[in-house]
């Protein structure tokens, strides 16, 4: 278990560096990163608890998740242009992390009876809503509904877990099944350039305008 | 009471239908389609459940509720140009939800003992929340912020349950009652184009910009 | 006392001005002005209430929050040009609503066995969570992120709120002395237009583009 934790850490220094150059690529002043690299960072887990009602919330009864995020905030703060040339290579950190961050949902949520389907969405939302949050802030349009397999990633992770707890699997075991599934994925992806399709444009195209004159 | 169910299932497809067509038009791929169709069918009354403290969350009870949504996901995911012509004649249909969502709102409301002004706030809330969520996720100002009388049909329908229920009205009285009152003003509202008055905008027009020659 | 809550109310009509006046600069109807007032006045306390699990929630317990917002909304609605012109001498207004909400959420934050991290965040929270809201609500990115000394104002004032109560200094003087530094750093800062540093941009600037001919 405490490598999960390592692990737990890893994904949240991730998470925290990617909130912190969103926030640097957006004139933010120095305020503004810290907030982003910690609403990146426990921003799913935080949208999670308060679903499931679990309080306290889990930076409010740990709140060394608060520091950790401070970190890649004051890097990015002093050498922001040798940071950004990290991020390539940290996309792996973040797949770590979106497994281990999927897996602790999912789990958390069947702790607090949230069903199958409440643990696949808590999964799903403890990955991928600190991005969201982030992208809201930033006022874009959220990546993961438009682009890569990164959602998708996170939901079958989630489904596996929940298939491995429910055929009685240890829970070590469902917890490193789930977040390997995720790991892979995403690795693939990434090293591969793969998307989701999209569907046809609703709205048939616009007739080119008439010149005028 | 059945009734009331099976209006709160249509609500929640025409609801979920808006989200994904919404979501093709951003240019989302097939994940983003899920999650605005399931974000604007129940994210209204996630809101009022959390401020609420109503735990479990409606959908962590009752994940049919999420399943119902993946149902028009998929149908525009498939066929997106049909689909997006179904939309103005369901505007029908939203406004039956519309009425639905509120009256439950503000029922929900009353049994957590949020008092009469909680109630009006919660049955708005669960009416137009998804639709707030929705149009924040694909970077628009929400609708209802800006046009048709649609979020004051809901006051006004949560209104009326309130008077109906002070009034020791039966509560199937006080459902039917509020959610028609919604559902005449959107059918109206919908058929006449009507709009709620705009302030003068606060700041005096910029003088015309002199010409560069 | 009463004079913490004389001023709570000052702030509360301060923050829900703003609200008001943004939402008439955004095309609002008066509808969207009694929501972008609304959430502007109550939001901060809102996230601070869900997140610490406080139900009820501030202005279910006390309605009397959600009809004092609403006198900035209907004044705005009716002459919006002269309220534009107050909105420069009610930025002190707005600075005394800033540390008086951010003492009550730290001390809430306390109350609710957060401890000191979580009191701070707390504390900036009731402070800058309505605006951030109103931002997002209008699709701008947050102020608080780009500009000014405005969230550090609240994390120094809730930091010396939970130093004086360490120290077991009486509760007034806790709630007294942090909202004063709130107040006077931000009368300072409006007063001499003061702002932190924002970090250099992460990435190289584009080379200048080759001419077309």
């Amino acid at each position: 278990l405490s490598v999960l934790l390592l692990l737990d850490c890893l994904g949240t220094l991730a998470f925290a560096l990617s909130g912190a150059l969103k926030a640097a690529r957006s004139r933010c002043d120095v305020f503004g990163l810290v907030v982003l690299a910690i609403v990146t960072a426990v921003g799913g887990g935080t949208l999670r608890d308060v679903l499931l009602g679990a309080h306290p919330i889990f930076w409010l009864a740990q709140p060394g998740y608060l520091l950790l995020a401070l970190l890649p905030a004051l890097l990015v703060f002093l050498w922001s242009r040798p940071m950004a040339r990290t991020e390539q290579p940290l996309a792996y950190a973040d797949a770590v992390g979106l497994g281990v961050f999927t897996v602790i949902g999912a789990s958390k949520a069947l702790d607090h009876h949230a069903g199958w389907a409440g643990a696949i969405v808590c999964g799903c939302l403890t990955g991928v809503g600190g991005g969201v949050l982030r992208d809201l802030l930033v006022r874009e349009v959220p990546f993961v509904l438009q682009k890569e397999v990164y959602a998708s990633a996170t939901i079958a992770g989630s489904g596996l877990f929940c298939i491995l707890r429910y055929v009685h699997a240890p829970e070590w075991l469902a917890l490193v099944g789930g977040a390997a599934l995720v790991i892979v994925i995403r690795t693939f992806c990434i090293a591969g350039g793969y998307h989701l399709p999209q569907p046809d444009p609703p709205d048939e195209p616009p007739a080119a305008p008439t010149p005028l004159a």
